[in-house]
């Protein structure tokens, strides 16, 4: 099986904390096998991990420091999503064909500016919309529509707590100590 | 036709506003009509309205008081997003069977803790994932979902901007003065 991959680069410590977080914790709960910070602050992977250790894995964080450099090294495809590039629905067929889900695959979520070497690395920059709303939804419906929507159905290992669907009400239970 | 509306609830003024604003965004991009601010502080909603009228409608915000007083005139459905709910992939055909698409329908998002009147008040609680992630994430797929992937083909008129899809780079179109 291959890996993938949820890059954050753009990343401005403190301004973008909890954007972050939440791509990252986006891409744990939608099938993502890590998730790698491009920055010299990796306060966000914290949260993640905590999840991570309560909620189940696999899932790894990594931070590093250059991205060009860790996309420059990537054996795998490529996608980069912006709200600038081709419509993720006329193009996912191909990209499913080229690189169907368990080949390695790099997905890049930017924040405010992306360098055009990003637009240049990537082997596809797809938008979900050409609109601008956020990086964490465009990676949410990547994600899901990736995966043919298995994503949601996601199942998480060496939990300690659990969530117990409900109709009404919140339930945690704790699966081991 | 009836109005598909997202109220977000919650919301902590300086904290959550850019949380706040990738809500109001996503519900703009993906087909909502009109988003609803519960709070004291319309701040986030300036950028919303900036980005309606650069990239079109049509699209309204509003700012309420009262989140419940705004639930309980609310005449339509209630679908209330929390990682404890029910999976929405099992639900949704039978929301969509009781409201579909082009009925009047209110999707809750909410910010940290949210009040149990809440679960009560929604006609469903519905999960995207019972992981913890993020309510953006949660917003996009349930709109991508409920509308059966045709949110990402929503088209917007009285824009004076417009992003022309690129393989590679950015390119917006100045459509009016």
């Amino acid at each position: 099986m291959g890996e993938l991959v949820v890059l954050r680069i753009g990343h401005r410590p403190g301004r973008d904390d909890r954007m972050t977080t939440h791509v990252g914790l986006t891409a744990r709960a939608l099938g993502a096998d890590r998730f790698v910070l491009a920055s010299n602050d990796g306060r966000p992977l914290t949260t993640i991990d905590d999840v991570t250790e309560r909620f189940g894995g696999p899932f790894t964080t990594d931070l590093v420091e250059n991205a060009g450099a860790f996309l420059n090294e990537w054996a795998g495809m490529i996608v980069h999503l912006t709200m600038y590039g081709l419509p993720i629905q006329d193009q996912l067929p191909r990209l499913r064909e080229r690189c169907p889900p368990g080949c390695d695959l790099a997905i890049v979520v930017g924040a405010e500016k992306v360098p055009f070497s990003v637009y240049e690395l990537a082997d596809w920059n797809l938008a979900v919309t050409n609109q601008p709303h956020s990086e964490v939804a465009s990676l949410a419906i990547m994600l899901d529509r990736y995966s043919d929507g298995t994503a949601l159905d996601e199942d998480f290992i060496d939990a300690t707590h659990r969530v117990v669907p409900q109709a009404a009400g919140k339930r945690v239970e704790r699966t081991q100590e």
